[in-house]
């Protein structure tokens, strides 16, 4: 059909009333199961939306967020995520809303699909994602579904939408340029897979920190320096054997790394072939995950502000929600250095 | 009054309609702030609760779990609330249910306030609590709501409430009694303030483990073994450091720590005064930080077993909401020591 689909398209469809169909539309309750999926099917086929002004106007707010994000594996610190989570709550409830949790599961292999359902049912008002990456489902699927949400990280460029990000090339420039002031002039950078490529969205930005701070400082680049491997410490680890294999004039006396735990790999694998940490060899790390200040030596990394991304975030959202009238949200927060003994050399090489 | 206040009581208390009580009580919107307060004002003078069965059966269940924990200082990494968050949200959603949040925030003078305004307003079906204590707030609230609720941990003996718990008291005696094993026998316990005088539920369970283990293995213990301290790495380090400056005959040669924080700071204080860890110096903690086992030595520790803990806890939680007739629920978890060098005596001392 050219016009579009209303929720009457939807009931004859389906053949239900149009009172089932607002029923099962706003989550309510009393409606079997059968009936149930056929009004979803329908609504499927059709491509019905719910407009969503009118749904406000109607005050049928949930007055509920949903937050998404990417649960770490068992062995690695999740190095963010209760003090975001505190912070999200804090503003919400502020602003008279519940967070609501949407870990993405593992063996997902339709992510929009969770999305679709909570859109279709109006169990939430809007959403907050992390762990956001290039042609991320998620995005794409809200910005067609015209649904309100605000993002903790970058996607696409072309893509118009909300977001709040840490400046992480900041970050890694100020690590990259910290070490060549500590008169490190061979700096590898250790950095996700893709990420050279683009890849990686976070990784992106990082690597390109890296960059900007070598050539700032008139820096010579190795290609082989700049080593792609998955954020866990056993490939930094490896990593870093590679490079301490490199001819001694092309061996890095430093490594930044996009993220604490390669940080931790590349110390161990410096620490075995016997250098000392800061005064043989720099590293720097990003997160600066609870626990890195108590590693010997303790380790420099790059600090995000989670509690003002938190605050920022809701205040957007809530804004998209109640439809006040703004400007596009795109804001980069500075990270910061944390320097500690891993990056500081107290003797010479 | 003597007979149990109904909705009508509240409403010409209040001086509005049976209709204007019910609105505020369910959550919905479109009554104005001065009303609102006025309502819940009649509600808590005259005790009123609303009758949970009946709320059942007129099926206004919100299909919301509400999760409550204390969030951690910024500096200190949480070791399972990244794992316990997606087993939560995977079994709730499995069951039919999202996952509400509610950290305790700092500076909260009256925790039970935020469940009351929750109870009140049915906007969750139960709770799940963790960081449970004796005495605790939350639990003592719910109880007299007679509202669904389940406990990761316990409470005060005397309160019957439904809870799964991890055996701390099995965790800390699995540890000590390896130490032993690895041939200590002066084997000190750093233990939070307050377990060994009952104020602290989770430490009183492990400090007991540690008792138990030392009677089994016939050790002799020195009641300036047992340390109190805050679990956080600096305590950790200052304890055992007045632990490793009493007489040589009574200095222990290892220690059994209640958590990861505590385990670490004892490691540090042994080292720097010059003993390597493991053949010198045994430590063990408690939850199996992610990271730990990246620490140099790698730090032996007590693995709880989080996932079964979330998934059982959302399974009693929904009995409890849809009613069904279960006795109530008591469990512990077996927890699993997690042998790495800090323990490991490869040497003589």
């Amino acid at each position: 059909m050219s016009r579009k689909p209303t929720l009457k398209d939807v009931a004859a469809a389906a053949g239900v009333s149009y009172q089932t169909v607002s029923k099962v539309l706003n989550g309510q309750g009393n409606v079997g199961q059968e009936t149930h999926e056929r009004i979803l099917k329908a609504v499927d086929e059709l491509s019905y939306r719910p407009n969503i002004t009118a749904r406000g106007l109607r005050n049928q707010a949930t007055r509920l967020i949903g937050y998404s994000w990417k649960p770490m594996p068992p062995d690695q610190a999740n190095p963010i995520l209760d003090r975001f989570l505190s912070s999200l709550v804090k503003a919400a409830e502020n602003a008279g809303y519940h967070v609501l949790l949407f870990p993405s599961q593992e063996n997902d292999d339709d992510i929009a699909a969770n999305y679709r359902e909570l859109v279709r049912t109006n169990r939430v008002d809007g959403f907050i994602l992390s762990s956001t990456n290039y042609d991320d489902e998620r995005i794409r699927f809200l910005l067609d579904a015209e649904f309100p949400f605000v993002a903790f990280g970058r996607s696409n460029p072309d893509w118009a939408f909300d977001y709040i990000d840490v400046d992480g090339r900041a970050g890694i420039r100020a690590a990259t340029r910290h070490l060549s002031e500590q008169g490190h002039s061979r700096i590898a950078l250790l950095t996700w897979p893709g990420a050279t490529k683009a890849k990686s969205r976070a990784g992106t930005s990082r690597t390109n920190g890296y960059y900007d701070a070598m050539n700032e400082a008139q820096l010579p680049i190795d290609p082989a320096w700049t080593r792609e491997a998955l954020g866990i410490f056993k490939h930094g680890f490896e990593q870093t054997q590679l490079l301490l294999m490199l001819p001694e004039d092309r061996r890095p006396t430093a490594v930044v790394a996009v993220d604490d735990q390669l940080a931790i790999g590349a110390m161990h694998a410096a620490l075995e072939s016997g250098l000392r940490i800061g005064a043989q060899f720099g590293v720097t790390g990003f997160d600066d995950t609870p626990g890195v200040q108590l590693l010997r030596p303790a380790l420099t990394s790059v600090r995000q502000p989670i509690w003002d991304v938190g605050q920022r975030i809701v205040e957007v959202l809530v804004g998209l929600i109640q439809g006040a009238p703004t400007e596009q949200t795109q804001i980069l927060l500075e990270p910061e250095l944390i320097v500690r003994e891993s990056s500081v050399r107290v003797g010479d090489l």
